[in-house]
């Protein structure tokens, strides 16, 4: 601690003092300094600047300053060091941040099956920084002036190249567009979709729940349809007067189900004719452990297909990196809407992800994922069949999840509780229905866990199961 | 070139092979490469997967891959290279992107006084490295995941010290939000005022012209208070009925005027009368040339005052990041409405800084910029006064810009495009008058010209002038 995080800018300590006022200059100085002290404003160990500096930049003789030192030193709000330097005092700062920490701390389960953590713990970290030297090394200035509403032209062409190459879409550099994760893309292009006169948005039944308020406060209807094996019902959404559709085509959140061929033909018809677009989630498509993966639907029809993609699932969440591809009338308005929105998104992540991706950095690293990904899947699903098995998992070999039915006599309610007394935390499936409640399953999340952790909290899960089952 | 930008991700390559229909396998994957290289989705040098890879990864015999590519070698799609890879020929894949880019860039103004553009030249590329090689080196995983709507622990507490120390203001690191620059965070903090009730924003006038627009797709009406000489007229404030307002109260923009204490203590009053809320836009205070800066409002009443800082003056706007203090009650509410809108600001940029800030290397970048920028400033104040002794800045020796009240002879929009014909860029006073016209002027940004391109501007704006009186 003491020296390194603290900082001695002479005369950047703010005291305003009245020149004219009836109060000594240096009781002025010792009280403004004592009041911060006393506010937790000027932290513990905070080093203050010297007398000589402080005097320099307040305009004040420098013994005014050393009188009011001394007498903050005698008040034991500051501590004088041999170095020379002279210090806030350990006692005399508040640290609410550590306190609150501490306290919000308590009991989160031992093994949690929560979704949607990558295993971060496996970031890149090496080669990211090797990509970020080089952004820093070679980019020109201007880069770090104000943004194209699209993003850099360098990551946008190196994501086409990559999209093109293993997604199998359609994509031109022009018509994407960078934005800070799925959550903003998607609430940014419902936004623009709203604006041009679409009206309701049809969802998968199950999905994700985020989407429902954020196409609300968009002004768009909401409805759900009915997910099948073969992906999304198309009959229903023809019935349904949607003019656009959300779906997770590669790999349905939480179902796992893959769109068949022929649902996705049949989907790009239902556009085609009603003058409809589709957005395709394509969230985390780079992880199918049975086959390559299936081709985007946007390389089928890339007029009526919105692509959205994240690093989140394949990287890590905090980067916020996110790009859609967008049909080309859509590109403007986009554009013109995330300028309105925060200016455009930061730029070095943004050159550094292009570094990342153009040198096959993010190639490497989702080879090196997919095993330990396909490992904990295939330990889960086993785990599950030896321990559970009337527990019946769905969806194809794919992903950081696994979705399974639970068997009549079981309510997710009862097992949610039952595992967490034994501090383990796994999830049901009724936030996911549309309507708020439909048949009863569990959403098992592993990307963040390890063997041994998936092992043990299926034990647990079996534990608390045989309870619940006397 | 070649190799470096370009990735042999071995069966990354998605080609869809029908194993059941008429068609050879060998054909089929000539198709698809042909394809794509056609359409530019595979891009010049691009280097192809080995042909074992790709074997291995589409389930078909190596031979059936040799084969195809030997036939795309023939028709010239592809190139056979002596280290004994195969890559994408230069002659067929198109580079649209950098097409349009030629196009584009047609004539801007050689030298341009447009406002809010810092130097980014001078970004310190050596500190940010290092602060961002600690980081790397030493964060936790789970700082990867994903993330507090306040933003990161380690950067509140670093900028509430800095605030406190620099800016005078009483911020609790836990009562700090982190945002994506000034757009992000005023945006969120109309919306959740909106919805808590709030319904009349009083901005300066003139002032900047984007907040209005934000304003009134938060379901806010906004109306324009004159600045005066001391900052904003109160009395005019009260009677206009507004329960929120916005100040730029340590150096106006654009008129460069600075908040008196009067006019401060009037404003804080109004506010703790009206039950009001004073949202203090503190875009630039840390350049001020003359004197320290003035401390920030949110000292005096930090309950009533939302204080806005952000880098995008002080370092680049391309960082994308700003920040608010915001009284207790707003934080639970912003802090939702930030996962909302993008799930969190990127980790790593908020950690770097986070470091930057801690280490003292802001203070030292500020230290370093400010004489360079009051050199910029004091050149063109004194080159006006030389060359066009009528025109008149006006405001402190602060910030990145100046402002200058036209004489009664000459109009905005035509010495703009007189200027404009001399391949000078000079901006208008009218589009920041909240009534959409008022007295003309100038505003004169100069944080990213240098001084020789300072001085020729005005030379060139003379010139204009002088063409203009004839």
């Amino acid at each position: 601690m003491s020296r390194s995080r603290t900082n001695s800018g002479a005369g950047e300590l703010l005291v305003e003092l009245r020149r004219d006022g009836p109060v000594p200059l240096h009781q002025q100085l010792e009280g403004g300094i004592r009041e911060r002290i006393r506010q937790g404003l000027l932290r513990s160990d905070t080093v203050m600047p010297s007398t000589r500096a402080l005097a320099n930049d307040l305009g004040l003789s420098r013994g005014v300053v050393v009188e009011a030192y001394q007498q903050l030193v005698a008040e034991g709000y500051l501590v004088s060091r041999t170095g020379g330097y002279t210090q806030v005092a350990p006692a005399a700062a508040r640290t609410p941040l550590a306190d609150e920490a501490r306290t919000q701390s308590t009991g989160p389960p031992k093994i949690d099956f929560k979704y949607s953590r990558p295993d971060v713990s496996q970031f890149p970290r090496a080669a990211w920084l090797r990509s970020i030297r080089r952004v820093l090394n070679e980019t020109p200035h201007l880069s770090f002036a104000y943004l194209d509403g699209r993003g850099a032209d360098e990551l946008r062409v190196a994501l086409a190249d990559y999209l093109n190459r293993v997604r199998g879409t359609s994509a031109r550099a022009e018509d994407m567009l960078i934005c800070n994760g799925f959550a903003q893309g998607s609430r940014l292009l419902l936004q623009v979709l709203a604006a041009s006169g679409f009206r309701r948005l049809a969802i998968e039944d199950p999905s994700d729940n985020e989407l429902r308020d954020v196409a609300a406060a968009a002004g768009l209807e909401s409805v759900g349809i009915p997910v099948l094996e073969s992906g999304l019902d198309v009959e229903a959404l023809a019935r349904s007067g949607a003019d656009v559709v959300l779906v997770t085509a590669a790999h349905q959140f939480p179902t796992g189900a893959v769109t068949s061929a022929e649902t996705r033909a049949a989907l790009v018809a239902w556009a085609a004719e009603r003058d409809a677009l589709i957005i395709e989630d394509d969230y985390d498509a780079e992880y199918r452990y049975d086959r390559e993966p299936i081709g985007a639907m946007q390389g089928l029809a890339p007029d009526r297909v919105v692509y959205a993609g994240t690093a989140s699932k394949t990287l890590a969440p905090g980067l916020r990196l996110g790009w859609l591809i967008l049909p080309g009338r859509l590109v403007e308005p986009m554009a013109a809407a995330k300028i309105v929105d925060d200016r455009g998104s930061a730029v070095l992540d943004q050159l550094t992800f292009a570094d990342f991706v153009a040198r096959g950095e993010f190639d490497r690293h989702l080879r090196r994922m997919r095993p330990r990904y396909r490992r904990l899947r295939d330990l889960l699903v086993e785990r599950l069949g030896e321990r559970l098995p009337d527990f019946e998992p769905i969806g194809v070999s794919a992903g950081l999840h696994v979705m399974v039915w639970l068997p009549p006599d079981l309510s997710e309610s009862a097992v949610t509780r039952a595992a967490l007394e034994r501090g383990l935390g796994v999830y049901g499936l009724q936030p996911y229905w549309v309507g708020g409640s439909g048949p009863e399953g569990l959403v098992f999340g592993y990307g963040g866990l390890t063997e041994r952790e998936v092992a043990e909290g299926i034990d647990l899960l079996a534990d608390a199961i045989s309870s619940l089952r006397g």
